[in-house]
């Protein structure tokens, strides 16, 4: 992988970071003042105060997103602190306007408590029409987004939800090219973290009506300890939760045991994790998602010789990156246009449905749209604002 | 005046709001992405992790403002909650990026306590490099910006003190055009909110080096209920904490019984206050700061036709306009390009100083600037930046 280091630190350097805010009117004359500041601004003011749900057409609530985090689980950085970590919200927000023409705002956090993380979105939400919760450490990643579903605008865990509509995209195009069907797949996730628990959520169908969402036959989830089974007894609340719908035999061992006889590979935690030993003893026609960063869990030409049949990994530079800036744009200028109050389980099911279909003709090469095509969004987007109302 | 309000309303409307956020780096290529985001952003993280103050050079934080009101004051209207206000702060956020290239964000909170306010600014202050405090009700206002003035950013109650620093210009040009001096003049302030109490602080030169700092003579304050005075047991704290710095002579009386031989009348609260007979009452060549908004305390031609000298007010319809915009934005970018870490009582000296001598002639009907004059923010912005320096 080439270095980016020194070409993004004089990019950072140059600019003062990537950001800006801007006025979308002129402020040339008087007049102009007059109506977008006093006294013209009363007027706008009052018939806010008088009806609320104006504000999404007259202010700034409309069209912004926050990007809040406190620090504690970014990227391949881990528990960085809330300065730290504004590089990244900030390249998040330049990812929002450049996809889906959002305002997204950084808001880094001088707390990694999640009651004061909680406290603190609420009371700035009224600014916002959405949230993204950004790198926030499992488990209270989920306490946090889980209080927060009640605020009134969509609050959505990126980490979480964004790599699993992308994964579960990626899964069914994979499907599509090894004749496969996805409810027969036996999965095998290796990481218990943010990413990890939302992907067999959403493979599990977990939260969503039995009638439409058909979920894959077995998921087992893996921690550093291994499989996550009902023997165990030294796992928090979040893992105990993920018993009530992955491992339904009961199997206990290690990821290496678990991938014997599996379907699929989804690595979410550490790299060079396993061999070509372990592919092969898995089912034929196997499918490998190796995306811990920047060192894959396997290499995608280790793990093809093998004998799987399609890899991805997180990074640019291989085929099938599965980048979440396939979905999270999409899907909150779905919300926003919507005006949805939250991004329910359907509308992500639907996210990764509408991004598999902008793949016309999957192959193992491509499983994915490339990150910067820019029809990518639009369509999420309108699957995710069609799944609002279906869901109404 | 003319009706703004149908004008403001369809510009809000057209534009969904005034703000919009937008990248300073190009997004085009896959190697744009990995300079601005993954993978190239973890150096800037690690970098800002191990440097705090290269936040400054490398991200967002460097020239950026939160614009943070919970609604309990807003201009005219008052009490209008944080949504109704999200418009004025957008205003503010524009007038920022207009006059001083700053990126101001909005942020209105869901909540009036002034302790969660306190505490939702000190968490949300890694993000920004400064927090302007707007249209938060007095008393409170006070309790909640000495809460914050150890943050390590500046914090300034625009309300208060952008209102003060431009009322002092306006007086020391009033004083060139009088011939008058500062120090000798007795002034009656009506309004004992935000504005009143700071700008009694700042002629009377509270928390300044004597040395430097010259007082004007007397300062009386007035409420609804007339002079603030020993005698009074119905005050607040901090309309007690007046009393160390106002009302020498310990006067009693109604605001009319104040202003019998004084010289300058500054009108910060309700409008239609005051009538020929009382500028009659006043000293010769006196001066009238008459802000009350929209209707102020006095019409200008009513003032002068009973003797004033000099009359401004808040409206940009009429000469002498005092306007703030005249001071946040050089203010704050003097702050920012010092990397001060708050906004002590002789910048804003000296900014009313510099916004003063921005007027070469100052004559009866031009003691200010125009509010559209852009070279006035960057002169206001030396003048803050040298002061800070000075004053360390």
């Amino acid at each position: 992988m080439p270095d980016f280091d020194a070409a993004s630190l004089a990019l950072h350097e140059a600019h003062k970071g990537k950001l800006e805010v801007r006025s979308k009117v002129s402020l040339a004359t008087r007049d102009d003042l007059s109506a977008a500041y006093t006294p013209g601004v009363a007027a706008v003011c009052k018939e806010v105060q008088a009806r609320p749900e104006r504000a999404r057409d007259l202010t700034f609530k409309g069209n912004s997103v926050a990007i809040v985090s406190d620090g504690s689980a970014v990227l391949g950085l881990g528990n960085i602190g809330p300065l730290g970590a504004l590089p990244v919200m900030e390249g998040k927000a330049i990812l929002f306007k450049e996809f889906a023409d959002i305002d997204g705002v950084p808001v880094v956090l001088d707390t990694q408590d999640p009651l004061e993380i909680i406290k603190t979105v609420e009371r700035i939400a009224p600014t916002f029409g959405g949230i993204n919760l950004e790198d926030i450490a499992a488990p209270k990643c989920f306490q946090v987004e889980n209080a927060l579903q009640g605020i009134g605008i969509p609050v959505f865990h990126d980490d979480q939800h964004g790599t699993a509509i992308v994964l579960l995209a990626a899964l069914l195009n994979a499907c599509r090219v090894t004749g496969r069907k996805p409810e027969e797949l036996k999965v095998v996730i290796n990481g218990a973290g943010a990413a990890g628990t939302a992907i067999a959520k959403l493979l599990r169908c977990v939260g969503q009506d039995p009638s439409v969402c058909v979920p894959v036959r077995d998921v087992l989830v893996c921690d550093s300890k291994g499989i996550i089974g009902r023997q165990r007894t030294d796992l928090n609340n979040a893992k105990q939760l993920l018993l009530h719908y992955t491992n339904r035999a009961d199997q206990s061992g290690s990821v290496f045991d678990a991938l014997v006889g599996a379907d699929v590979f989804i690595g979410v935690s550490v790299g060079d994790l396993i061999g070509p030993e372990h592919i092969r003893s898995m089912s034929d026609s196997t499918v490998v998602f190796a995306m811990a960063n920047p060192v894959p869990e396997i290499m995608p030409e280790v793990a093809l010789k093998a004998g799987a049949a399609v890899v991805g990994t997180g990074r640019s530079d291989l085929p099938n990156q599965v980048n979440n800036v396939l979905a999270f744009p999409g899907v909150f200028r779905g919300a926003l246009d919507a005006r949805a109050t939250r991004i329910n389980e359907h509308m992500k099911i639907v996210a990764a449905h509408a991004l598999s279909a902008c793949v016309e003709s999957p192959t193992a090469e491509q499983v994915l749209p490339n990150p910067l095509d820019k029809s990518v969004a639009p369509r999420v987007a309108q699957a995710v604002a069609d799944g609002w109302h279906e869901s109404q």
